[in-house]
Parts: C-alpha cells; sequence; structure tokens
C-alpha cells in the first residue's frame, strides 16, 4: 500500500500557502508572517535537536517516514524563470540537501541530474503530474511518494486527484496575497476524510486522507 | 543532544498501565480495556499500511525516530519470572522482534544475549536503571535511548529523573486494577512542561518534556 503524501503546508487563515516575488533574497516571497515561528527545521525528526518534542513536532516529523522520492515545483527549486542561466545554480540547500531520496524537478526546462553525497539527486523533468508521479513511483523504492510543494504543485496533483494524504498547517495569520492553495478545488471534501488538531501553539493540524473507492 | 524517550504508554483513566496476571495467554493481563482500539500496531510509522494517517498515529509514529537501544522490564519481554526455564523463549515477538536496535532487559537472572536477522539484539543486565541507561547510550551509537516499559520500569526510570521525554496516552477506560505508573511521583510534574492533545478517537496526548536544568 504505497501513497502519495504532502506534509507540512503551512496555509494562512485566508489560503495562501507561499509569497509572491521569490528572489535569491527571498525564497519564501513575502509570506514571511506563515513562517515567522518557524526555522526551517520543521522537517527534522524528534531526536538530535535540543528543541523539545512537542505536539507541533509530532506532526511535522511524518515528513521524511517511508519516503522514497519526492517531485517538487520549480520554484521551490530556486527563484530563476525561464532557461536555466549558467551559474551553477544547485538549489537553494547547499551541498546537503535535506530530502536523502530522488527528488523530481516540474520543469519546461530539463537540464542534467545532479547527486549528492547523502543520497539526494535532482531530476529536471517536463511531464504532467501523472507521468512525473510515475517516474518518482519508480525510483522511489517500494516507498512513498511525497509531493513536497510549492502550494501551485500540490494544487496540481490534488486536481489530477494525485495525493492520497495531505497534512495541513493552519497558521493564524492573514497574508493577504501570495499563492493560493485552493483555486479550482471546490468540494475537494467529498474526495476526503479529514481530522483536525490544534495545538497549544495555535496552529491547526488537518490531515486529509482520501476515501477509498474499493 | 541525546534524549532518553518513553513513547505510546496507553495509561486508563485512573492510572494503570497494564494488567495483573500476565500469562504466556494473555500478554497484557487483564488490561484488555487499555488496548482494545489497537493491534500492536500503533509503533508502525505512517507507510506501509491500509490505515489511515490520524492523528494518533502520527504521534505514534515517534517510537522509532533516532532510537539506538531500548531498556525493557523483564515483564514486557515474557510471563516467566524467576530461574528462566529451559523453554527455548526468546520474547514475544518470534524471529522478527519490531525493535531493530539493541534491546536491554532488565532482570536479576542474566542469560545469554541473542540476536536476530532484522537487527536486534537482546541483553540480559542485573542493573539499577542508571547503570541500564550508561550500557544502552553506549550502544545506541549516538541516537537516542527509549525506556519500553512496561509500567514499573517506566516508574523507577522517572523515579530516578533519568526520563527526558514521556509520552502518555490517556484513555478513557477504568480498569479498577493493574500496574499502576504513578506511585511515588507526586509533584512529578514540576519537573516537565507538558502539553496535552486531544484526538478525535477520545484519546488525550500527554508530551512530557523535563525541565532544562542548565
Amino acid at each position: 500500500m504505497f501513497r502519495t503524501r504532502v506534509h507540512n503546508l503551512l496555509v494562512s487563515a485566508d489560503g495562501y500557502a507561499a509569497g509572491d516575488y521569490v528572489t535569491l533574497e527571498k525564497p519564501i516571497g513575502d509570506a514571511g508572517a506563515l513562517f515567522r515561528n518557524f526555522d526551517g527545521r520543521v522537517i527534522h525528526g524528534v531526536h538530535g535537536t535540543r528543541d523539545p518534542v512537542t505536539a507541533d513536532r509530532a506532526f511535522f516529523s511524518m515528513w521524511g517516514q517511508g519516503v522514497g522520492a519526492e517531485i517538487m515545483g520549480r520554484r521551490k527549486y530556486g527563484p530563476q524563470s525561464g532557461e536555466w542561466p549558467d551559474d551553477g545554480w544547485q538549489g537553494w540547500w547547499g551541498d546537503e540537501p535535506p530530502f536523502l531520496t530522488p527528488v523530481f524537478i516540474l520543469t519546461h526546462h530539463p537540464r542534467e541530474s545532479m547527486e549528492f553525497a547523502n543520497g539526494t539527486s535532482f531530476h529536471f523533468v517536463d511531464a504532467p503530474a501523472a507521468e512525473a508521479l510515475r517516474l518518482a513511483r519508480e525510483a522511489a523504492g517500494g516507498l512513498d511518494v511525497r509531493i513536497g510543494g510549492g502550494p501551485s504543485t500540490v494544487n496540481e496533483f490534488l486536481e489530477a486527484d494525485l495525493v492520497d494524504f495531505l497534512h495541513i498547517v493552519i497558521v493564524p495569520v492573514v497574508l493577504g496575497s501570495g499563492v493560493r492553495l485552493w483555486d479550482r478545488l471546490a468540494g475537494l471534501e467529498n474526495r476526503f476524510t479529514v481530522e483536525s488538531v490544534s495545538t497549544s501553539s495555535g496552529l491547526t493540524h488537518q490531515l486529509w486522507n482520501r476515501n477509498r473507492t474499493v
């Protein structure tokens, strides 16, 4: 039983999950308020850190469990658009990208794959969601595939009904602008069973499990 | 930053965390009501199962994250007491114990270690809590140590102030008898910061993080 999973997708009260105006200096664009209580370490597990094991961390720590490949949109990988400049860009994460698996990056401008010593590799594919998922499944070695975002990519996979599990974190901030998660998804709740849990930090974790058709 | 952690300890409304009268036929003794909504799979992660990813599962799935060794009491390992009978007993779990790490079993009757192909090994030690923890830390390869129970063992480590993180699951049942968790621990809450989260299943997850002394 393999799943296509989304984890730790922070969403504002008004439905934005990333900021506009992403630049090299502003990897999350104008969405600072969404991330202000986080330091990028939300994907870590519950060990190897001095941070207490909070309920939020319990939810966040599902991120890597049993995941064998990720699919991400180009805007998560870098701020460029169009043809790739010849600038040696390897993504935001330096020599140790935290993914530790093959990562498939959706782009209309494929380029050569990159491999890192820690098990991460980047592969650039110009393909619709279903085809990218087929490639990721093949690479995942029998484990699950994570749709890593950004929100436009998650939206595309939800619209194609290719997401089995969706973990959304509602952050009580109002962004006013940014990249919308829910466009063209009216009635999505009918395809899922949803559980919501709020924690003492003010966050609400929503766990969307797709209803089985068999 | 290494921790000594307790996970998934089910506790009844009246403070019992295991049943009396454990026998070969009744591994959990008379505590069936505590476990009636579980099938032993609470230690699994969120993958490799058809079960939906519920909030309960998110909490349960912390069990194995970054754990390099376990310490358990003899009553978790088997129903025998006193000298070991020559019956080939390898624990309740057959040829594939789910621990995947060294496990230190506290007993006044040490015996030869056992090793399993999946990485689990059983080591039998007659030692107080602090000494057992020292052995487990050595074996954990820089990862955390889990105190695996039963409740008497967790109680002993709490009394000795050797637990950094304690995940308790309050199950809304009244057992009336069994093995008590909280004896001799009055005021324990002063040593910890506690967060409680209830889920739609009726369970309450309590996360006890030990206050730092530095």
